[in-house]
């Protein structure tokens, strides 16, 4: 058996995704080593009070910047790919601002520089855009790449709350800073607009090219009169093709209930790319936390550790299990009589099945009984409706269709 | 000026895909100029009467599969990587049933093998979860993955027709084949769904390991009493973790209306990837159409060109345009007596604006007037909200948020 070498990778900044970008390395080592045949090892930490740059530069073979801010975080990624180092960041205001500058360091020195975790956390549009869609000619842009805002407005529309009580909600639950601005005015977003189109447009794009609007001025009451019209408000970045070249702008906007952008409520992301060859794709997911941005950023590592496109060698060895637990939906033609539901609870009862709701209907010799059940194992499921197929009453074959019952986000 | 060289591409297959492929090659090829400084042409395709294979080899850099089926394509696509060309290849039965001699096979001859296109069109679901979620701990997939089965579902939802009628409408609408066997089946999702479960738990899935059962015996009674109870039909794929291994299965099931799948209507794909670190990302857009997946299978070719991770030099120089068009909400508070709509029309109308709806509400000094506008230039619209809050009917500033007023699909 050869010996595993190690990849060191030197870690900037020691805040909220810093600290989860740590975490997950060390949950996930054994399947990253497993995927690349390198074992990821931390080299080096620099907080605010602690570690030297240069010394972690020297000890790595790639660098994550998640200092965030204009300086020091430039000065670092510049040196570190100046030393031949790959570098991922999660930095969107040193990307809006300074990004052809980095850029351009990257192809000089042919090392990677990966920003999957500046927009959008875990939604991994800067790669779809980068490779998937890189030569595709990109109509539009449609993003909601701000999970404070987002949430702010889902709850205004939801509860009927003010703009500044649903603020304090969003405070108190950790989705929103205690001091919101760069949230609230659009200029996050905005950030995130200029890379985008960056990318799409392959044309240069500040920061300060962007027009914003943020979400402070807008009343529950709008929200509640735009209903009646069929219309939700989300915070919207939008970056397309005009006649004369190309608008990359920010602000409130109602969106039509079809719209791929209107079912994304609570503090997501998500961003629709539209193009003729392939009509729209949508991407989300939850919006920027840590450990959403740490798992982007640790997607962005592992890339650049592994030979692009290499399916690598199964690691495990699992069985394909086939009596599996679901929920059903149960469908019964049945004779109208007494004694009907309770038997067929019953038999439902004696092999485990919950009826989580029921709907009987029609009167005379064809009710039926239509029902929900909690999840069970399959083969007992099918074993209670072998056994209800055989009573007397029962005027069809029983129906059946599986539901999934699971919980997720309002 | 250097001289660009070529990156020759062997076409292998000439039908929907094949000549979608070629076609947007033509189109785009100049922006992959551009974009990997090689100008990509067709080195050759291999039709069922036509073309040598050895010979569009021999000049051949990277060779597209899009045959369909095991032999030849099997053949071929090892022979291709075994002569060190890179491969990107869209056939899923291939890939879910000789997936794992094909990998080998890549990794011993140091080569690219893609396939984006085998699963879910232009859905970028294969390079999300071999690239951002490689390390991820995936707690399971759901994927909607054959449009064909998602339209008729959606048909016999929407108009309450039979399945056999909702598969005639598709099949004149060309969403469904002559022969609908392997989509309604469920075992072109199966196919699908095995090459999914591949990757996301790095263990041997075969595709005669994936139960599935079809959408033949669904009637429009069960979608009609499921509504009742909030729930809405869909053929989902599912790839799970559970108690003793993994679980890879195809079915029709019932979705309430808060999973992100719930949303997904029409001849449309979605995946939905749950893992504790990103809760859960849903990727979707339209199914595998021949201009969808020759997309796909375009990105991957751009992919096999570039080094990874480069954001190439801008080849456009485009205005950032601030004065766009919109549609927009207008609020206005105005004192309730005659001609107020028709001073307010007036100057709408001198601006080029267009009423979409209107509502007027309540009585006495304080009536509110709320209207949605058709698309304008922004300027035209701003001055006329000018000139409105200067009458002296108004009771407060007016109020305008935009509107995104776009086609989608139902």
């Amino acid at each position: 058996m050869h010996e595993t070498s190690e990849f060191r990778i030197g870690l900037l900044g020691s805040g909220t995704v810093g600290g989860a970008f740590a975490e997950l390395l060390e949950q996930r080592a054994v399947a990253i080593e497993a995927i690349t045949g390198m074992r990821p090892v931390l080299a080096g930490t620099l907080t605010r009070s602690r570690g030297d740059f240069q010394e972690i530069l020297d000890g790595s073979d790639l660098v994550v910047e998640v200092i965030g801010g204009i300086e020091p975080a430039r000065d670092y990624v510049l040196r570190a790919m100046r030393a031949g180092r790959h570098v991922v960041s999660a930095n969107k205001q040193l990307l809006s601002q300074y990004g052809e500058e980095l850029w351009a360091c990257a192809r000089e020195n042919g090392v990677q520089l990966r920003f999957e975790g500046a927009v959008a956390g875990v939604v991994p549009v800067i790669r779809v855009l980068q490779e998937s869609l890189a030569a595709a000619r990109v109509e539009r842009i449609h993003g909601i790449v701000n999970g404070t805002t987002n949430y702010i407005l889902s709850e205004m529309a939801r509860t009927g709350a003010s703009y500044a009580d649903a603020l304090g909600a969003a405070q108190r639950l950790g989705y929103a800073e205690a001091d919101p601005t760069d949230d609230v005015t659009g200029r996050d977003a905005a950030a995130k607009m200029a890379i985008l189109a960056r990318l799409a447009y392959s044309t240069p794009v500040h920061l300060d090219q962007v027009v914003y609007e943020g979400i402070e001025h807008i009343t529950a009451e709008d929200i509640g009169f735009a209903r009646d019209f069929g219309l939700g408000l989300k915070l919207i970045g939008t970056a397309e093709r005009v006649a004369d070249g190309i608008s990359v702008r920010v602000h409130p906007a109602f969106l039509y209930g079809n719209h791929p952008l209107a079912s994304i409520n609570g503090p997501f992301n998500a961003v629709t790319i539209e193009s003729e060859a392939i009509t729209e794709v949508t991407l989300s997911g939850p919006g920027a936390g840590g450990p959403q941005t740490a798992s982007a950023v640790l997607g962005d590592v592992i890339s650049a550790m592994i030979p692009p496109a290499s399916t690598p060698e199964t690691t495990e060895d699992l069985a394909v299990v086939n009596d599996v637990a679901s929920a059903f939906y149960l469908h019964l033609e049945v004779a109208d009589r007494p004694g009907v539901l309770a038997q067929v609870a019953e038999i439902l009862g004696m092999q485990g099945a919950s009826i989580r709701s029921v709907v009987q209907r029609g009167l005379g010799d064809n009710a039926r009984l239509v029902m929900v059940m909690h999840p069970l194992r399959e083969s007992n499921f099918y074993a209670a409706v072998q056994l209800i197929a055989q009573l007397d009453f029962m005027r069809a074959a029983p129906r059946a269709i599986r539901v999934i019952d699971e919980e997720f986000a309002a």
